[in-house]
């Protein structure tokens, strides 16, 4: 039951794009082209209309759940992860399908949380004295070649305007796919010296990658990111700011996303050319196919502290003379936790029943839901069912209507909800990573679809011969390491830090 | 001296791109081809290469103003409008040239006046129960042909991408100008009855139009706008929502902007095909080639209540053991008054003078400076000078730092600011404005750079003929009439109402 009320993994969300310079090297960190879902941003994705169209005609032999309403029809996670994936998305009014191959409408409900995101980041960005800025999505093709060395990889995934104003342009422009190569340029002309520095900016933008395989939320041919750059007087100062921007990062996905994320530093490997060092944050995802990888059980379902409605209340009743007294006790309910500062939607239209509510904002991912009917009114309580208990046990009688009383209580019911979503997934992620010492166990781990954890000091040629013989990489080293003397689970030589292998998207 | 700190114009945000649609008629607005600055808009814009390095060159034979500066030097203002107008642009750091001709860069200070107003119209926009939400910008090439009034005029401005992955497209796919074939897509399928409606609906985005002529925040390739898109059950509706709209871009203008503009209806010749009625807000700009419909003398300055810093304190010290003494009342200044709401900047790097950090942010547009000197700790004051009133005349000394008194002092001095803005920009519009009763008069006053306004009911072949004539065109008939019966200005016929007659950007 609750499985099948998650939101779709977001964990896109969560790798830092932030690339730091130094003008002592003035060495760029090219990201052109970073490991899927990298950038912190909101994909917004779909299937080929094929598959759209697949679903719609699935649906045509689907039951009708609820009378006057549109056809509802989940698929059960259980018989279909991808498609229960895109049933949740599409009935959760989270996105839609664009008309080009690989794009994606973000639907009111799916936007607000990108605005969630970007009001909290802002917020810390500012703080921490970046500056929002806008580069012109344009980019010179030459600008591209410069980059000899990541030309090659990446322009499979370019989109190319070669056509404007109704002529041949005489170079082709690159819609942006990130935007290092263009920041670079203006930071040569506005950096003349130590004082210009630091100079740390951020940027809210839509970019483009020509993605073969999409999937809504994961990865599409356009989608929505931040991404910061900075310039520093020493590579001290560099690597100070990297680290305190994957804090915030980290921060952000424990704290108000409930997503336990690990936080590391890439290996060489995975690190980009031109790049000293990449961290990352790396959660787990939960289609089947990244089952393999972990799961992203945890994502999705837990946007519940700052992004979309937090409370719903559903009014009921069943005499037209019961109505009044039940719609007046709901909208002062609504205003009295409203005034509290919490995110309510009141859902009085008369037009669905009671029991199509319950299901529709459970599967929108609202936390706690309010029920009032006629005998609450005299008693002058509520009803309030939890989401993530599912059925009686998560549903409590008699919780009084008095402002102070309740405002109290469903604060309360919603801090534990976070901290019960964290914990639960806290728990689903750690028994899913597996210590492992010996290149066996590492690969006995992968097979079972876990993450392995082990001590490494191989070359990066025993590096990419896991990666072609089990499918999995080195998501990171991470920042939190075990105590003690380590050996190569690959080599048997002395290691300073364990790495966590698994496959990815 | 006051002219030379104008922000550039920022006319072109305030003509509505929300568009009705109605579900009755399902008729579009199609607004494919706006007239130039439509759309509520941060145009990013620049002049070509060439242009970029004629300033360069030009720069380089100026005078160097400050030690220690880079070079600053503003062309005056009477010697080259439009010289002046990208110095302005460039110095303040407003925006920067991109690499690619027609785009530009928005920096931190002119990216900032864009945040402050996306939150106070995201407010509105809420308030009055839009959704915002995000489309994608590759539209296919079908689709702008499927209008095939439009594809004509519009196809000259299109930015087309050909090639995807690598690989020729199928289908070529347009970088959007505008959303409206996208979006209606998009309503047709999410509309079933009129239980969806209404539908109403936002969007924040890039948009790409293929500008031949382009100019810093005036007309670029691609920039940022807002467009709205609804849905009504009732074409009543829909036109109450559309003057809804109006009155919220006007009221923004007005209260927050300092924008005196002229709200009304476009002619019919105006109106874009598929639209009943297009409603408009007209400002007069004002970089010389403007001047002819009037003048921006009145925008850019203006930006003066939500937007950039409105307050700066800037430090003077001599000697050493002067130093910690002014910082500290600085420091605490600052604090007073950003406890009090206020965006206050405290410029004290040691590496500018005074006198340099006074004109910097003058050019900024800071309305607000306070100095505070050795002996002005003494006295437990401080020295505010005003940017609206250049000179001695606009400086008052010994204001108390006592917090209550400061804050009140300052809260009053920017509201009067603010009002006298408004009141300088109004009268300089109206007296811009002539009411004609012949063609002779208004071919007078097009010629003397005058704003016409009369009584109309001629046809669109007369309106045309104007256009030709005159290289005015109708901006729209205000919503303001003046009361009495009216005659046509060019038949003698009766007329409903007046029109103002233009030329435009």
């Amino acid at each position: 039951m609750v499985s099948s009320l998650r939101l779709p993994a977001l964990t896109s969300l969560f790798s830092p794009s932030f690339t730091r310079r130094s003008t002592v090297s003035l060495r760029r960190r090219l990201h052109l082209r970073p490991p899927l879902a990298a950038g912190f941003s909101a994909q917004s994705a779909a299937s080929s209309p094929t598959e759209t169209e697949d679903r719609v005609d699935s649906k045509k032999s689907g039951r009708v759940q609820d009378r006057g309403s549109t056809d509802r029809v989940i698929t059960p996670r259980s018989q279909d992860f991808n498609a229960w994936y895109l049933d949740v998305i599409a009935n959760a009014e989270l996105a839609d399908y664009g008309p080009v191959r690989g794009t994606m409408v973000i639907r009111p409900y799916g936007y607000a949380m990108w605005e969630a995101i970007q009001d909290y980041l802002n917020v810390k960005f500012k703080e921490t004295g970046h500056s929002n800025m806008y580069f012109p999505q344009f980019i010179p093709y030459s600008f591209i070649e410069k980059e000899a060395s990541h030309v090659e990889g990446f322009s499979p995934e370019l989109a190319l305007v070669t056509i404007g104003g109704g002529k041949e342009l005489e170079e082709k422009l690159v819609v942006r796919p990130t935007s290092e190569t263009i920041v670079n340029h203006m930071f040569t002309q506005w950096i003349h010296s130590y004082r210009d520095l630091p100079l740390m900016i951020n940027q809210w933008a839509n970019v483009t990658r020509w993605e073969m395989r999409t999937k809504p939320f994961v990865r599409t041919l356009e989608f929505l990111w931040q991404e910061g750059h900075t310039a520093h007087a020493t590579l001290e100062e560099a690597e100070k700011e990297a680290l305190e921007m994957i804090d915030v990062y980290t921060k952000f996905a424990y704290e108000q996303a409930a997503i336990p994320v690990i936080a590391g530093r890439k290996s060489k490997v995975e690190t980009f050319a031109g790049a000293d060092k990449t961290y990352t944050i790396e959660a787990m995802m939960g289609d089947r196919k990244a089952l393999q990888a972990g799961t992203s059980h945890n994502l999705g379902q837990n946007f519940s502290r700052a992004f979309g409605t937090q409370v719903v209340i559903v009014p009921i009743w069943k005499k037209v003379d019961e109505k009044t007294g039940v719609l007046d006790a709901a909208s002062s309910v609504a205003e009295t936790l409203k005034n509290a500062g919490l995110k309510v939607k009141l859902d009085d239209t008369d037009q669905r029943t009671p029991g199509w509510k319950f299901n529709f904002w459970e599967m929108k991912g609202v936390p706690l839901r309010i029920e009032i009917g006629p005998r609450d009114v005299s008693s002058g309580s509520v009803v309030i069912s939890r989401r993530d208990i599912p059925g009686k046990q998560g549903k409590v009688f008699g919780i009084s209507m008095e402002p102070s009383i309740l405002e109290a209580y469903v604060k309360d019911r919603l801090d534990e909800i976070q901290s019960s979503l964290l914990q639960r997934a806290i728990s689903f992620r750690d028994s899913n990573i597996v210590d492992v010492s010996s290149y066996e166990e590492l690969k006995e781990a992968i097979s079972l679809g876990k993450w392995a954890r082990g001590p490494w000091s191989a070359s990066n040629a025993d590096e990419l011969r896991i990666k072609e013989e089990t499918g999995a990489t080195i998501r990171c080293f991470p920042f939190e390491q075990p105590q003690g003397t380590k050996t190569c689970l690959m080599t048997g030589k002395h290691a300073d830090e364990v790495a966590i292998f698994a496959k990815s998207y």
